[in-house]
């Protein structure tokens, strides 16, 4: 299930004290080859953190060893000192595996604007870095966490074009802030396919615009997101087509499962599907626009089945539809029919943690499906404590 | 204080039973001439309520006698007898007033997708007009509350242009789906100054922009938002250049910090200040940004002075800005100078209802205020049992 699950790679997560909770904070994955090839995509928020503005150069020539990852500070708004913070970790990084500093790739988590503690950044660093095992993935996964309950890791395997199997993993962080731009939160994918930087690049980008990019948990983009796809090659096995993003598409989906499944405070997680749009791109602002609504997502957590609060987020949007042809269904019950009343709205059970939400805008043939969650007391409670 | 405090208008609120709780639901105001001149701006939401479609057409010749407003039912989304509803409604006031349907306007606020009694509506209609009275502006100001706890009316007094006085008045309600596309809420203003439709719809659209149109308070946009200002010219009094525009921008700000005051469950009225920006464009979405971000509301409510969050919402607008730039003051704090760690953000003191953010951009001359509310647990409560 791990990041090490495929053949190629070794991890560790450590605890370097950076976390006041006393719980591993410092994780590092490394690719041993033969192929060092990445793929990488970042936040789109243009207030980008240290580590951020670091990986993005680091990973722009396709090559990388290793991401060294670390929770209990975001190094974002932290001043010309985060990002020697950063620099100085890299290159430590660097140093102990026998590479450069632009081969080593940084991720960091936790509170925006709080300065990162250099010398017990770099004491974790050493650590991991003696750690570092081909049974260390589960460790790497626990060591990113924040306000995550649980670890989340996830693993599939694909064919390879003249027979053979490769295997791909990831693992991913985030509960909070939780609305991509780009690509979203701190994950790191591994494959011991033989895979070239670039075709690596197209895969990656087409997985996280299907997965990550349609979630949105609390409308909250983050400045830290990161999706970081290592491959190492090791299997000797290249990727029948279509393969590659097939696999990578499967564990994205599951890893963004899995960060609704845990998001802050939420007693529910709820699919926006979109059908019958014009576009794809009118499908996914239909959706997302649906997910952002505080008073829907309330209302769901009420258990409250109020149609029309999803209508009035449809119609905030440019998609093209006829509101008098709006079709809503609620977990199965039919509860607006061409924009009135439909079924009797009293027999929609919103007990289950999964709702389904259906918007038919009979305009096109193209749909999208964004994920969310309710907004709940939880929610409210653990963010207004959550830097004090 | 009230829609009647200007000469030439009278007003009525009076019990139909469209709400379960038995409170005052139909209020009417009626302008006695002998001008009567109007213009109304609505909800940019595309799924607009039956009410908002008949009064687009009727107030579109800049004429009307009569405004119609029923709280207990947003009249949307419940089908083309919904239509037939508000137009009967409108065709019985004409009738009782002397006057054509077509100028009077209707305004519906409550539920969406619940259909509105017909001979309920009637019975208040009827109740209504026999109630008309110079002294009815407080009895229409409380029967279109929802979830407002109080009443919101304010009154301004403004120059003529050979001296004497004009009086312009308003009132208002709204406590959610509080984020304004062009205007928001339901909101009737009368004065008795002498001035033509299109001088009235120069003014309100100006006086909007800068007031309703910049409160935010839940992100949510309404299907049922009106503005409506009458003129009666009953005083006599032709304003003196620009009175008319100053005395309706105080009215209009005057209602909407009531709004603001008085949103569902709020702690804290947020008002988010933007400085030094590019243009009055980028001011306003970068403090719509930072208004609709649930992680700095929760931080508010929390007395948490959680800065990063700001700048995180910040990074999510296409505003001219430099990251390493950007100053954030809390209360009079700079907790963020040039896009590192400013003053001590325990030095916030956010016990006080207001609280002031101020954003530099340190872009160029212009600038916005945007007002929110922060996210608490009364919010959740509320919208989590609205409509059972």
């Amino acid at each position: 299930m791990t990041v090490t699950a495929p053949q190629g790679f070794r991890a560790a997560g450590v605890t370097a004290g950076l976390k006041a909770s006393g719980r591993p904070d410092v994780a590092l994955v490394v690719n041993d080859g033969p192929l060092d090839a990445v793929a990488a995509v970042y936040t789109s928020n243009r207030c980008k953190a240290h580590p951020v503005l670091w990986s993005e150069r680091a990973s722009a020539d396709g090559h990388a060893r290793a991401v060294l990852l670390n929770s209990g500070g975001a190094n974002c708004f932290t001043g010309p000192e985060g990002f020697q913070t950063t620099h100085a970790s890299a290159e430590l990084v660097g140093e102990l595996l026998g590479c450069g500093a632009a081969d080593v790739l940084v991720c960091s988590t936790g509170l925006i604007g709080l300065p990162l503690d250099r010398e017990k950044i770099g004491a974790g660093v050493r650590d991991a870095a003696a750690a570092l095992a081909v049974e260390g993935g589960a460790a790497a996964a626990t060591a990113i966490m924040t306000t995550d309950t649980v670890s989340k890791q996830a693993l599939a395997g694909g064919e390879g074009v003249d027979g053979g199997r490769f295997t791909l993993a990831g693992m991913a962080k985030g509960a909070g802030m939780l609305a991509p731009g780009l690509a979203t939160m701190l994950v790191v994918l591994t494959t011991d396919a033989v895979v070239e930087a670039d075709e690596l690049d197209t895969a990656l980008r087409a997985a996280t615009r299907v997965t990550f990019d349609r979630l949105d948990s609390d409308g909250c983009m983050s400045t830290n997101d990161t999706v970081i796809l290592m491959a190492s090659g090791a299997s000797g096995v290249r990727p029948a087509p279509g393969a590659l993003a097939e696999t990578l598409t499967a564990v994205c989906a599951e890893l963004a499962r899995m960060l609704v499944g845990d998001a802050e405070g939420a007693d529910h997680d709820i699919a926006v599907e979109v059908v019958g749009a014009a576009s794809e791109d009118d499908a996914v602002a239909v959706g997302r626009s649906v997910a952002r609504n505080n008073l829907f997502k309330a209302a769901v957590f009420g258990k409250d089945p109020n149609w029309g609060r999803v209508l009035a987020a449809v119609g905030t949007t440019a998609a093209s539809f006829d509101p008098d042809r709006l079709d809503v269904s609620l977990n199965g019950v039919m509860v607006c029919r061409s924009g009135a009343p439909g079924d009797d709205a009293s027999l929609v059970d919103l007990a289950p943690r999964e709702v389904r939400v259906l918007v038919d805008l009979k305009a096109g043939p193209h749909t999208a499906t964004v994920w969310t969650n309710d907004l709940t007391h939880a929610y409210v409670h653990e963010n207004s404590a959550y830097s004090s």
